[in-house]
């Protein structure tokens, strides 16, 4: 990847100096994050959907339920997979400029159903490990029956790109001497403590990777 | 709104048990979220992009620049704004057993744009007021030539539905001896501490709302 888009449907045309095609930055986002928004051009018309998502080398993995109705129509056909850290609200003097300082990557490209079993384990991993890496080596495995309850799709990192906005209010020079607050209010999202299964036997301890 | 969807497009089929289509809980879950997730069926295939939006009765506001792409390919055209909210990983025995606490609205229907001043004031508002409310009343207002130079789009909150996860994994009575960790670890997002911006005059306090 380069600072140029793959393809001209991903380029960021809005502010497009806040978007990147840089493999780094968007592999950063895509591993920070624990849920994409994938989109379809649906038979019904178009549907977005949360999803937990993986990521190995230049492909992102979805999975879901072998008979799910948005993995089956995505099968061979074009989808959008966005995925989007949010860092803070951004206040301005006008509401006019107001705005959100965020990390975004959108993903464009036909999905292709897995069946390769080297690479649904690898898939698998990728989605499970997103909770914490050596999860997928410290649990049971999917067995035979449970692969075939699942459908797992692949999506190249090819037409991608990243958008990111950071830094404080930018207001019209008219508006700095009006006396309304401006700055930005940061958001995090943090892992609380653990909870342990209500029936989890006494004595195992809490995975460092959690 | 009631336990029945306003349409079959937006009936939840994977577990079924999880959806609902109680107004009440659509829009509290609306109302806490600060993004959507809104998707297209594109003239270049499908596209779905992280957007700001707000909510005022039972109708969803959308804007952006007035030469959006997206905003505009969806004028009268079928949208789909989905809202994600993350409350915990659910880490179970088995990889096939993990999964997510969330709560998502799924909202699908025509995109309409806005073009009476009175209901633009609304959507602004709305749309201001999802960083606090009463931001909208405490900022300069946007002025002639900011609104034609902004895209406002309602969406009617008619064919939604909300889905919902909680609660902690559920292994197979088989896999519950397995000497694997269980539980859940919560996610929980935090506005941070306010950071004024750097020219922001001596003597303004945070305003309460944020």
């Amino acid at each position: 990847m380069s600072n140029e888009p793959a393809s001209d449907r991903v380029r960021v045309r809005r502010l497009a100096e806040r978007g990147s095609y840089d493999q780094q930055t968007v592999h950063a986002i895509l591993d920070e994050a624990l849920v994409a928004h994938v989109g379809i051009a649906g038979d019904r018309g178009p549907v977005v959907l949360p999803m937990t998502f993986g990521r190995a080398a230049d492909t992102l993995y979805l999975h879901g339920a072998v008979g799910n109705d948005l993995l089956v129509q995505a099968d061979g056909a074009d989808v959008c997979v966005t995925v989007t850290l949010l860092d803070g609200l951004v206040i301005a003097r006008s509401a006019f400029h107001h705005s959100m300082n965020y990390r975004s990557v959108v993903v464009r490209g036909p999905a292709r159903r897995v069946a390769d079993p080297d690479e649904l384990e690898l898939a698998l991993r990728s989605i499970t490990d997103r909770v914490g890496v050596g999860r997928y080596d410290d649990c049971r495995r999917p067995d035979p029956s449970e692969i075939r309850k699942t459908r797992v799709m692949a999506v190249p990192l090819t037409e991608v790109s990243a958008k990111v906005r950071t830094g404080g209010p930018v207001d019209d020079e008219a508006d700095r001497d009006l006396d309304h607050w401006a700055g930005v209010v940061p958001l995090v999202t943090r892992r609380g403590p653990v909870e342990p299964a209500a029936d989890l036997p006494a004595g195992i301890p809490t995975p460092p990777y959690l």
